[in-house]
């Protein structure tokens, strides 16, 4: 018997922070809810961060997620939206740590792979397949969606380790 | 008449993040405090970041500033490095907003000359200087100085158009 668990994907941005909450009971996953948290960009940094922050938080108090997923920053060539990616980031890892929940990172690259099946998949092929594979998902953009994967990708990933011990054992 | 203002200086890094607190009143500086908030290596990007956020907390409850500042990230050539700094910059803006405060920025280079007159100073010169304009200041690493030189900073900043309004009633 395993029980339920709720995992938060959470795909960082200062502009739009998407995020998305799904339920995973064994190999079962469904779909709990999606959504964005923005900033307005005509804030200083520090308000945007605090508005980051407060809506992230929110997130966490209406669906008390058990564990958390955030996708890790791509380094760019452009050195100042790497840099400002990392501040949306510190607070998308912040916020459920400070409630306590463990939080991994995932590389894109492993999120395209684990969802699609192949590391080079484009925003299309992400958003069919979290379609597929939570059919009552109900998703706006493309943040949102990348959340989605990223809880998905958390999902399998922490079921691996369990499956590799099934194995081991059966073998 | 003007009133006490009290100034919170931040240094940020992921491994340490220097803070130093002024008390400014007309033209008078202050020492106040200064110290220096780590995270352990050995911990999760996450749980470092919790680290970081805790100790800037307390001292924000311990020394109660009305103002802070905070230094801007200098865009590294090394592209892992600089997101470090991002994400630990973002936790050092985002503890004083939280708690109701301006929260201002300055490049090193307005620091260094503000502090010591010249933009190319180097850390000796900086801690020299700190010395000299907080004469009880008592710190032990350039993380702390450097926090001290930022909250100077802003004391002389936030001083200036304040002149100019003066200069320009007396013209």
């Amino acid at each position: 018997m395993t029980r339920p668990i709720r995992i938060l994907g959470i795909d960082p941005g200062l502009r739009r922070t998407g995020w998305g909450a799904i339920c995973c009971e064994g190999n079962r996953l469904s779909f709990l809810g999606s959504g964005t948290v923005t900033s307005n960009d005509t804030g200083s940094l520090a308000e945007r961060l605090l508005e980051l922050h407060g809506g992230l938080a929110r997130v966490l108090t209406q669906w008390r997620p058990d564990e958390a997923a955030v996708e890790q920053t791509f380094v760019n060539v452009n050195a100042a939206a790497t840099l400002k990616l990392g501040h949306a980031r510190a607070i998308a890892l912040l916020v459920p740590a400070a409630a306590g929940l463990a939080v991994a990172e995932y590389a894109p690259n492993a999120v395209k792979k684990a969802v699609v099946g192949a590391g080079h998949a484009d925003k299309r092929q992400i958003r069919k397949m979290v379609q597929v594979l939570l059919p009552t998902a109900d998703f706006s953009g493309d943040d949102a969606a990348d959340a989605l994967a990223i809880a998905i990708t958390h999902a399998h990933q922490r079921r691996a380790p369990a499956l590799a011990a099934l194995a081991a054992l059966a073998g």
